[in-house]
């Protein structure tokens, strides 16, 4: 395999998904082969809308968008959107034009099916989102586990409380039946979870040295970021935000940054704690068949180097 | 509140519930005024037909065992009953006669209640198995929840898998839904879990030492001990046995040998997480009310001083 991991982002932008996605289109070890959007921080329809104007604020219209579900697999769930986050526009309430550019004609599910089927092994999907546009592929074409090469997946708040509520982070509360789908596929899965991504903080002077920056990414962000920030002091008491959305990009970028676990996850459907993720550390062995049992083994993120992933946040946001 | 603390053992029995009911009978903080039965690691006719027998054994004759539920609180759950454990006799299947003792006629709940109402604020009740019989308490008296000095639970599994399944710890399983009401119920608890008592280890040579002690409590346990020593190499891959039962004692004994945390606990009641405990650290303030917001706190044991709790269960077994 040659030259850059081909990458897929699917996203709900949103201010730490527009980082994420400048990150990206400034790494050289990857290149991005499209962006398919999902519901989350906005709706569908304005996560398309905002992947579109991301993509002609870099000078990257080249990059077919493909849109993806409105509604999660079950279709009757309430979806929760994060407006409040990230601005009701999703990009920190700054009124951008609409974009000049459409998506593709395909759906999320068929454009990821259709790439991993045209380079089995080799596409890497970064999910920012709810699940279910991942889940639709599996659903749609049995191969898609297999010709995928990995899914890394931002979601799931691991032996730790959720940012939803005490038990659920919020892209698996979006789409829970979905999140089960895609742990338990079989496919080749590292979750990047609140556990870890909590402690990747981009701090107010780290944000000072990006607004005496000169590059178009930088410029861009600093206009959207207050939102963000100003979200996190009021529901954390914290002088910074957290960086879900890099720290999850660059986890298929370069996983050494990052160590893992491995074993069973499912997600809990229904209930108060509808959901949460459950991994298995395999440590008991049970005299019982439970619902993990025979589930395929997803990697689970652990730890992460922090200073290292900030500093490869701000050079790439800085320097473009 | 002069004089040792009263209390009442809520039990199942169960071979470390003998270890733990030995332990209070020789510790001269405490005056147990009570066993209260439940179904568990026995059925609940076998666990009073322990308890009666762990008393005559001890000598204590005098104290009464109120028999407890015999049946979960929403009464259409099949019951876990964990003799793989402890033996079908739940005493390391050694054909003990039956005792000569009865129990009395107060139903557990009955007998809680009467004896948190005789003694305002001075009861500790320790809960060893589900929590079927303190929910009931509360049911049936309003004020139990104020009378009763503290409830010191054994039982949940904080932020690491579960002893059932990945998600659930055994007593908590046994009935989710009477674990949910006691732990909303506004109470003083202290919930002490797997996560505390896995730290706390009976070693082969521990039981070594035992078996060379003269007392009649050392002897009778290294006939019953073997059973769950085996369960514990089987399922752990452990040269030694966790001190559940005991160290939840010692913790309403001496509770400077815990650190805990404080905050809501809420039980998953149905799905492949039933019986999961999720504890709410107050880190995040929600925008949203979730189904912790606005419930009582309780203390969860975060830390234990193993060692200490290993010598002092020594001690108090080797010499009576």
């Amino acid at each position: 395999m040659a030259g850059p991991k081909k990458m897929i982002i699917d996203t709900d932008p949103g201010i730490d998904d527009a980082m994420a996605i400048f990150v990206a289109l400034n790494s050289p070890e990857v290149t991005v082969i499209g962006l398919t959007t999902i519901y989350g921080n906005v709706y569908t329809t304005l996560a398309t809308r905002n992947a579109l104007h991301l993509l002609e604020v870099a000078g990257r219209s080249d990059i077919p968008v493909a849109e993806g579900s409105h509604v999660t697999i079950t279709q009757g769930t309430k979806l929760r959107i994060a407006d409040f986050v990230h601005g009701t526009d999703g990009l920190g309430n700054q009124n951008f034009p609409p974009p000049k550019g459409k998506p593709i004609k395909q759906s999320a599910a068929e454009f990821l099916v259709e790439q991993a089927n045209l380079y089995p092994g080799e596409v890497s999907v970064v999910a920012l989102g709810p699940l279910t546009n991942i889940a639709l592929a599996i659903q749609l074409d049995s191969n898609f586990t297999k010709n995928v090469g990995e899914i890394v997946i931002l979601g799931g708040a691991f032996s730790v409380n959720g940012n939803v509520n005490p038990a659920a982070e919020a892209n698996i509360f979006g789409d829970p039946d979905a999140a089960d789908i895609v742990f338990t596929s079989g496919a080749n899965i590292l979750a990047v979870g609140i556990n870890v991504t909590h402690q990747v903080v981009m701090t107010d002077g780290d944000r000072d040295k990006l607004a005496k920056a000169s590059g178009k990414f930088a410029e861009y962000l600093c206009k959207i970021l207050e939102v963000y920030f100003s979200y996190h002091r009021e529901a954390y008491c914290t002088k910074g935000v957290y960086l879900h959305d890099p720290t999850a990009l660059l986890a298929a970028v370069h996983p050494s940054l990052l160590t893992y676990t491995e074993g069973a996850v499912r997600v809990q459907t229904n209930g108060i704690t509808r959901g949460l993720t459950l991994f298995d550390n395999k440590q008991k062995r049970f005299g019982e068949v439970t619902e993990w049992s025979g589930k395929p083994s997803v990697k689970v993120a652990v730890t992460v180097d922090a200073p290292k992933i900030v500093k490869l946040v701000m050079d790439r946001l800085m320097f473009s």
